[in-house]
């Protein structure tokens, strides 16, 4: 059973191909994208939690509902189309122009967007660009990539050549994420293709699975997008079809969730002024939601995040968020490690070799942060960034 | 009934006297501070929520318990007393002195403390302070309200003299605010005093009143200390004792609650780095918890809080943050409005004059986002502050 992680994305297959074009929404750069199936791609999705939805989200789910495949999916960046008036209209009427174009039907056509929010929709420059982006089809997934980035500097991609008895399968995927990525669900957009064989419920539930331990374990800001959607598509030329929790299906979900992890660390590094990349780990909650609080009160304590940027083992921030977090806690029974710091224990601060916990926290790539309640046996992980000048500027800047 | 607001604090009782002076625990300025009653003072008191308290707060919540009246409150800034081992017995040496010094009993002290968390407290400092600190009783507020300033700029003071049915009475008070302030307890300190004679028992009701209607309403940065503490002690020179909810007493709960905003507000306002004011004003909401949940989504967002530094009326960002907030919420029947501007109504956005809603955003002290949900009946508001570089830098640099 022999991994090859590499970074081709979609172009590890040989029946899809990828394009980028500019349309002019966004101020310079490739703004629209696409992604083509040659035959008919097995899809699932999971969308955003946000009671707040942008007009493709409603849209896709509404297609997941009545369609088990898809041909294309149309990404652009620049409008969310969110909360805007012609956002319905636009989206029938892009999909109708790509699938002429294409030809193949309207509702063989998955849409993603990103970008501001309550903009009209600009149709027109969507559908002057669509024969550009036809005529770039091919292996591009590094430009596709860029063209979903919004405030995001880099182009987020992976592939994955696997064996599973005598059998080669791929995973492919792109991600763009940056600002208002919230731990509590899959909240930036990314798209993956494989070929193995499943079916739609087997392929819904191995994504839902991937993105519990992944997207949905990531923080920069603590907020959530209107747009937020994870897609995977499956060529179906791998395999006899799997419709039941079998052994290559859970080797197929361990891999696909490597692949998630991966993305999802990648959009943590690449968060909006990020220049800490950190793991808080919570062990021994009375519950695995109490875990989760405890994970998410320290990622989203912007005194946590300050101090990381300031490059300050403050653990005294870390035990207030602990405290307010909303879980069960017993401050006489809290341990805290940073690196290999033990710096609390049992209720009490401990002494450490502050010299070296500094070194740890100016020079490593990875800021991790271990918490044990000693009250249960339930365990969270959430990855997260630092809080900087950059993050400020950049979100003060990007204007309606 | 006429009502007088002056920024005398304790200054205007004449049987309170106050001190501050340096002991050395801050790098600079007075960092310790005292409130001495001539007579028995009925007290009461509400703290932290945070699981994680401060040495303090555990004293000050048995004292509660088994004391109805103080003659003290020893405060210091620079050092919280919390997470630390030596904490509970440096309490118990520092009332003692203080209380063979004033000549009253150690258990008529009641102590509150703010600054770093996790360091050992400083016992020999304060205590070779206690001398000082008595020679400088005497009307003193704006020097005990600096002393007890960790990050924040202005000493913040309030006093009211009132009148009812031919009584003259007062109420004065101080309060330290800047970072961690945080919406979901009193999360700061201030302390007030009244000649009003009221019960141990309608002190507490009263207290805890105007507290939910004034320091739990405002948020700077969403995290919450281990050391918050609102106290309240009265001197029972004015009236016949209340302990049953009179129209004195009402009348007295609406001046309190009126002190406990003026503070609150003032805290925000001098919040770590804010250059904006802004309150959120939820209306028509399912319950009184979803009406709460939505002012705080939207408060302690960041991207919303980084679009106001950047005087952007970003109302793509409130729309997102009122979907993520876990409120029963309906996009169609959503309505926003930044000040006058109607900017979204029924699912729609409006058209506005631009021009106007960006003087407003520039111009205007205070920022009023009005939020209706149209499916109940319930309100909410929250006083909060922007996201600045400065409290990226005040945050990062506060070392422990």
């Amino acid at each position: 059973m022999n991994c090859k992680i590499t970074h081709y994305g979609f172009d590890i297959f040989n029946s899809i191909q990828t394009a980028a074009s500019r349309c002019g929404i966004k101020r310079k750069g490739d703004d629209l994208a696409l992604i083509y199936f040659e035959n008919n791609a097995t899809f699932a999705a999971v969308f955003t939690t946000n009671k707040v939805k942008a007009h493709c989200v409603l849209y896709d789910e509404l297609l997941l509902q009545n369609q088990d495949y898809i041909r294309a999916v149309l990404l652009n960046s620049g409008n969310a189309n969110a909360c805007n008036i012609n956002g319905a209209l636009a989206i029938k009427e892009i999909t109708k122009a790509l699938a002429r174009d294409l030809g193949i039907k309207e509702n063989e056509v998955f849409v993603s967007q990103t970008g501001i929010i309550g903009e009209e929709f600009p149709t027109k420059k969507v559908l002057g660009a669509l024969p550009k982006l036809k005529e770039n089809l091919g292996k591009n997934t590094p430009a596709l990539a860029r063209a979903i980035l919004t405030t995001d500097k880099v182009e987020k991609v992976i592939s994955m050549e696997c064996e599973f008895a005598d059998m080669l399968f791929h995973i492919g995927g792109v991600a763009k994420g940056a600002g208002m990525i919230h731990p509590n669900m899959a909240t930036m957009l990314s798209f993956f293709a494989t070929d193995v064989s499943l079916s739609q419920n087997m392929l819904q539930k191995a994504l839902k699975e991937a993105v519990d331990k992944s997207f949905n374990r990531i923080s920069v800001d603590g907020d959530m997008s209107t747009n937020d959607t994870v897609l995977i598509a499956s060529t179906n030329e791998v395999g006899d079809l799997i419709d039941e929790e079998n052994e290559f299906y859970r080797y197929f979900v361990d891999k696909l969730t490597e692949c998630c992890i991966y993305l999802a660390k990648e959009i943590v590094k690449d968060g909006e002024g990020a220049t800490k990349f950190c793991e808080v780990m919570v062990f021994g909650a009375d519950s695995d939601d109490d875990a989760q609080k405890v994970a998410r009160s320290v990622a989203n304590s912007l005194l946590v995040k300050t101090a990381i940027f300031g490059r300050d083992p403050n653990w005294g921030r870390i035990i207030a968020a602990v405290g307010y977090s909303g879980a069960n806690v017993d401050p006489n029974k809290l341990e805290i490690l940073i690196g290999t710091s033990v710096v609390y224990s049992w209720g009490k601060p401990k002494e450490y070799d502050k010299i070296a916990l500094l070194e740890y926290v100016r020079n490593s790539d990875v800021i991790k942060i271990y918490i044990n309640l000693n009250i249960g046996g339930s365990n969270f992980n959430l990855y997260f960034s630092d809080l900087t000048h950059e993050y400020v500027k950049i979100n003060a800047q990007y204007h309606t």
